[in-house]
């Protein structure tokens, strides 16, 4: 196996155009709507990723702290976060995902308001 | 929270394809077709954005111009812009947008033309 | 008018998911599946861009030809080349793209082969 | 034919996120489900492409090792990929691909798990 032991990508990351869509069809958890941060931390330690949230008319929300483990992959619903608060669906924001050991994030969300599901996905802008 | 007095990103970006659909499958405004780009400014000074609007057959509109407060999001559909002139929908365009502090771009469209909506999003180029 | 005299962007880009869905439903020419280079030539000189397409199991085609006047935006669906030889649909591709001026070059796929469109996009890589 | 003798792209390309929906609606194998590296070698070298695939709660799996002709196209379904071990549906996943002369990696992935077909798209990151 391959190793990459300083890790791959940047410590800095922006996804700019967030959204949970409100609503959703198909059997849940797997269908439901969700905008996602898919992260993979190739390197031999573990990363320490926080994810600040950057809203239209309100002071940002944050940190929430995530671990990923060495040599793992970690994909996080920003549906599911919960600490320090929730982030409500159907409201437009920002995030910038900050980790003390270079990763990589990729943003991807799953639509399904209407009745079949529509995908979005792009590597997120490394700051 | 973690600051970021300088902001994050760049001061040119450059969307390719644009294209507002000309029809809509859903409630409006929630599910009406439109392209859009995303912003954040990350940093401490109010950005001042404009856009300039290229088209395949005369020469570019704008600029529109956006102010993006510090530490917020702003998602900008490009069927809203009015000033100078409105955007047609049907009709191919490129955005090159502009700030006077960094900022980032991400560019989205939500086409309904069809019974169950699509997808695409694409961090900007940054020129 | 804010104007770029030398251009922005790159001159090569490349695409390598380029394929052609090979049926559609839906209204045709706007709702047939096409595989598109969208380019933006925010400069003050014409650009001389070419297109080589390459294949799986044969060697590539082209060049194909096409200017793109100063300040305008050109969006060209792979389908519709045809000089020196059509691109088949159901095929996979890659495309690398090459412009005597920079210009920025964004790829999007109309997937509907079923009965809603699907929407890919992503800002192609600056080679 | 314009060459490019020592390739265009990078060595390291990341893909973060990864997952291969576990169910189709259409025929396969065109409709099926899958999640894609789409890969271009423009150099004049053949490459020996490897890639490792990450996971959430276990140790990377591969390398999976694929051969690029020069000057060829190469789309490679996840879900095809079977030595040494096959990638389970329905699982998070990130991938890092490496090559011994530059390529373009572009991840996309197509979902029929619904009626309609969704699509999604991006360049990889390049490492």
């Amino acid at each position: 196996m391959q190793r990459h032991p300083a890790g791959i990508g940047s410590r800095t990351w922006v996804v700019a155009d967030g959204y949970i869509p409100p609503r959703s069809s198909g059997p849940a958890p797997e269908m439901t709507s969700h905008d996602s941060i898919c992260m993979l931390n190739a390197g031999e330690a573990e990363a320490r990723v926080e994810v600040q949230v950057y809203f239209t008319d309100r002071e940002p929300a944050g940190p929430f702290v995530l671990p990923v483990p060495a040599r793992r992959a970690f994909h996080q619903r920003i549906n599911d976060l919960s600490t320090p608060e929730r982030i409500p669906p159907g409201t437009d924001y920002c995030l910038v995902v900050t980790s003390d050991v270079p990763i990589v994030v990729q943003h991807t969300r799953l639509d399904s308001r209407q009745e079949a599901n529509a995908l979005m996905s792009t590597i997120a802008f490394p700051g």
